[in-house]
């Protein structure tokens, strides 16, 4: 038993816009345990739009199409649908007037445009936007039921919840219910963390696991579907410790917690400070720490030394040092961050050094080289990594490098752990 | 004759993650010729994923699917191929020699289950990847050419522009141009760039003007359907002269263009170079600026501070102005830009200074409330704005109030031009 989503418009198929409606619908049906095999997305064009219908009613037990609604002669879903069910559009006097009366608040005549917006397909129940004036329709085709809803999406997400879910629950398609745990891990490779998983990861594992990457942040989701949300909750705890205990500190957050997120909570948690010192990343250490809530609590700034220059004169790294090892250098990474904790009197920071590209590469650097240093009181230590990718994937994965040194020193105090 | 793009993922069908890539790649048909019929999201489910394919090689003439081409267990896009093909999957020597050698560059073993991403249905091309280690698949089936790509949108572009895009055009299936010109503006609302433009915008228009708005930077889109692209430039250019005319200034750049691009351009045109000095946006000018390949020979570096003391430590903003003014004012702008410039010792340095919440707000200056400030030879300025929204859109739009100072100021040199 699935549902299927179809997203009508013109500008959704050339790519002018983006359908954001059908993602936000799956996730609502996945919370009441209704889950989606399929989105589709079709012009304003009849025919094809009658076709979508028909492989979706014969496919799917729930189908809600978004779009189309409207009174422009390029909406087309209302007869696309009558055509499918093979009646007549009859007018329903009660959305006419609910129709004119929208009108008449605004203190305009209702254009004789949008009298079709009260045609429905004969025998369809005709569903209320209190929000527009483009009414839903619900049908049953066969043993499919089929909603449609305006695209627009404040109107589409009132309609759903007050209108659409209710019906839903009513005929007993929805299935207990869908949860999801998604963790965030930093620190390895996708295959690498894949391979202490297999178990958990093969198909047909129960609750399922699957990961995705992005910007070398590899995301793990434990998705349970149960008859209750005490039982989905039952199939996820154990899936969830394994993992933790397995992948251990690669783990650094659940949800939508980034790394920048985490380091933030844990400097105001220990109550400490810090600073950044910033050249292939450019100030974006510091922006990231910036996004989160309170972040002045914890974060005194940091210094953006692109040249050579401004490390020496505002960082303070000897020019011998410079000169003997290159800018993309431990030794220079360590100095840039003991200057930088020195200056702003920090507990802690972090400095980023490295070749972003496409130009910059020498024989012995290539592009994609990077080092990270961290200065504490009583210390300071520097890594190196070598990634691909463009310009822009090389900083934003450095930055977040930075991050996770900084979350690693805080889980881990000097001394208590080892280095690196 | 039309295209299907199918987005593979369960985290797509689950509404966990938006599919951008089908309207990328529906944009991009567009431009040659190929207009898109079904957009189509499957969940990573073999049955799903065959059927999908199934149902597209029938109605479509193309069809470029993402996604599902990972090493892990549930990257199932080539398995799913070879089955529509109704042939085994096939050992590609070049390409895991490809794959060995992009984990050898970062030192580090080629898990095992990464050989599956060498692995093709019997017949099909390998489409090199040189961003990933995923390579695509290239095959017919019937009279149906099929294009699996990685869902990694970086990869996915590059393989597409270099690789997928030659092969249609080759075909023969590109037929009559669609071409778009973009203009970003910065510096007024929608509704006003809008009121400026009434006639162009209106529906029906030859070619069709649109308007959209992403975090203050408005975009117009204008978009021309013709037998060839002389006959869509003649009807795109006299509109791009006459918005152009109108909006002056507002408009900084064209297509992906964006202001940190423009910024770096006329700096280096110039032989100019900048600073930066940043509190409310932490980092984020300076982040922009680094994104732009080539920053390094104009942009010096920036210092983040974000606490008064810093302030007054790294950018020698006097404890009395701070007393006086609060960190939130023009004379506090001012010195800050002061400051950095002479510090780095740049030609331009500009400041921010502002509140984005969702704390720090006093009965006088409310969240939203920013100043930037811009300092240059002989002189200093400072303007102020209030924006509503969240703390990342006002940290994301002052970065852009204080880049577009910047753009302003080397288009019209002061003397030259009125003050802010």
């Amino acid at each position: 038993m699935k549902a299927e989503i179809i997203a009508i418009g013109t500008e959704l198929i050339t790519g002018q816009a983006l359908d954001t409606n059908s993602a936000w619908l799956s996730q609502r049906l996945g919370e009441i345990g209704i889950p989606v095999g399929w989105h589709t997305t079709v012009a304003d064009d009849l025919h094809d739009n009658i076709a979508a219908f028909r492989v979706a009613a014969e496919r799917a037990a729930v189908v809600l199409a978004t779009g189309g609604l409207g009174p422009t002669q390029d909406d087309l879903t209302r007869e696309a649908l009558a055509r499918l069910a093979g009646v007549e559009l009859v007018l329903h006097a009660e959305s006419l007037a609910h129709i004119q009366e929208m009108f008449a608040q605004r203190n305009r005549p209702m254009p004789e445009r949008n009298r079709v917006q009260a045609l429905f397909p004969a025998g369809a129940e005709p569903i209320p936007n209190r929000c527009g004036t483009a009414p839903g329709i619900w049908l049953r085709v066969g043993s499919c039921h089929i909603a449609a809803l305006p695209g627009v999406p404040s109107e589409m997400m009132v309609m759903f919840d007050e209108q659409i879910k209710p019906r839903l629950l009513q005929l007993g398609l929805a299935g207990g219910v869908r949860l999801q745990r998604k963790l965030n891990c930093f620190g390895s490779g996708e295959s690498h963390i894949e391979e202490k998983l297999l178990d958990l990861t093969r198909r047909g594992h129960v609750p399922e696991v699957g990961i995705t990457v992005s910007d070398a942040t590899i995301s793990l989701r434990i998705i349970a579907q149960a008859p209750s949300r005490a039982e989905a909750l039952a199939q996820i705890e154990p899936v969830e410790r394994t993992i933790r205990d397995r992948l251990g500190d690669l783990v650094f957050g659940v949800e939508d917690e980034d790394l920048h997120d985490v380091v933030v909570r844990l400097l105001r948690e220990q109550g400490k400070t810090l600073a950044t010192a910033e050249s292939v990343t450019t100030g974006q250490v510091a922006e990231r720490i910036g996004r989160v809530p309170g972040a002045s609590e914890c974060f005194l700034g940091g210094i953006v030394a692109y040249s050579n220059a401004a490390k020496q004169a505002l960082l303070g790294v000897p020019a011998e040092l410079l000169a003997a090892h290159g800018a993309v250098s431990g030794p220079v990474a360590e100095a840039m961050a003991v200057g930088c904790r020195a200056r702003f009197g920090s507990d802690l920071a972090v400095s980023t050094t490295g070749i972003a590209g496409p130009g910059g590469a020498t024989p012995t650097k290539p592009v994609g080289l990077v080092w990270v240093g961290l200065a504490w009181e009583g210390g300071v230590s520097s890594q190196s990594f070598s990634w691909t990718g463009t310009r822009g994937e090389i900083q934003n994965r450095t930055a977040k490098l930075a991050l996770n040194r900084v979350r690693l020193h805080l889980l881990r105090p000097p001394g208590a752990a080892h280095a690196t």
